[in-house]
């Protein structure tokens, strides 16, 4: 259907799951599209804007096509937002789909998947295709009339 | 692409055009996909949710592709929304987009379109695609996420 | 309790009330506080701001002690904004309180309660102690917390 | 000025101040209105609501008249809601007022000062005038507008 070349979704390496009956991976969704919200759960802009819109995407969408994915990439105070905290954040702000934990490198703050994406802060938006292509990367706000048109075009694509 | 038989949008009964250079029609339209906001100038809803979602639909997309078109479908207070009024409403309210103003019917409050698209009320929201075919029919508010992905899938459609 | 001289609010000149079982005067309204909302019903500010501003006041205070006024004062587009469409506009919007319409000027667009006011456009807010003196008068938006508190310096003074 | 016996405002049992360069008791504030948010820092009303209000009371009023004073009361999540993860919540939603971290109590999950003020929950509004008094005690939300009244009134009361 296009000639360009997409890039292929990196792994998520993930410590820690939670609101998942198992582990996730990228391979394992393949056929949905997978809407990847990166946020810090002390990160005021993804409280106030990304992860309502993570949210509402969730409510919008039918789940077995669109996958909701919340991806915790902690790249500064760590101590302050380690696991037990993001739990009760997590109860506290109602998030009804899985959040990886990212993991943490071995070659500074920032950690694994982060690192692998090339993310430049949070919040960030990924949207990756039914075939595990990255086809949108978004760091900071983005108005939802512009998210839904992205994720809108993906679900017109066929399958394939 | 689809069986589906979609219904062929009835033409627009304009008794005025404002922000247009010349009338415009919807076959003159055929090949881009045409938003139609039908609205009233004092109708609540459309100035706090409907307006500024057609103001955002029309930045937000190449004007060659999605046309924004407001209608004026005055349904009440038919002496309070006059022509003289429209236009001072859209100058103050910065509308960038062409303005149809629905013709007055003879058989009761209820305009010429605004009949022939069988509209409940004000805000609606009306997607036609390409070919010319409505693909989305919404009374009331309509999320601006929904409202994008609906765009958003006309657009990764083939024109051919 | 003060030397300070604060000038008496001009009286109110009034082509034509809306929702108010007789003519009003500011002299018959000594003993409450008068919350003067100045607006126009085609003017942006008014609508997303001053409007609801003056409706939750309306809403927050004893009506006896706290008097909201809506004072139309048209200077511009004064034929898309009479009495007709006024109406319409009060009855969508549903508008609780009075509505004074000022009346027009022989000198120029600029009726002449706004003038006595010297008002610099619309929303104004202007805030009338028990004794009939102007304590507060803000031209633009005022947040709820400002506005919240003149209002509530007011209340405190004794009515004697 | 009024016959009502209001009730003296407790102490604030603290164990460790943020944004502070020493130790505050309400005694040492007698003769500045004290308002005292209480929140937890994962508490979502909180963040939506009360904090962005703390923080517009703090920028609105005269610090030498309303002293803003947050109070971090946990009574659930303890673990997650340490000093350290507070320390960056304050850092990262930038409070410009000192906040006291409430002191835990013996006999269970509810602070001590939290216990002495009974608090509901949170987010709570307390306002402390001059003299000591609460004069306000409010769980929940409360709108901008009434909460700046209620500032207004303690602000025109005669300091004596």
């Amino acid at each position: 259907m296009t000639a360009i070349a997409y890039e292929q979704a990196p792994p998520l390496t993930v410590s820690q799951w939670l609101n998942a009956r198992q582990d996730l991976s990228l391979e394992s969704l393949r056929g949905s599209i997978v809407v990847l919200h990166a946020f810090q759960m002390l990160c005021p802009g993804c409280v106030s804007h990304g992860i309502p819109q993570a949210k509402a995407i969730h409510a919008a969408f039918p789940p077995d096509k669109v996958r909701v994915i919340g991806l915790h990439t902690v790249f500064e105070h760590h101590a302050a937002m380690g696991p037990v905290s993001l739990e009760a954040f997590v109860h506290e702000y109602r998030l009804g789909f899985p959040i990886a934990i990212d993991t943490p490198a071995d070659n500074g703050p920032i950690p694994v998947t982060m690192q692998a994406y090339r993310l430049q802060g949070t919040p960030s938006l990924i949207l990756i295709d039914r075939a595990g292509h990255i086809r949108l990367h978004h760091f900071g706000q983005l108005d939802d009339l512009r998210a839904g048109a992205a994720i809108g075009q993906l679900l017109a694509e066929q399958s394939g």
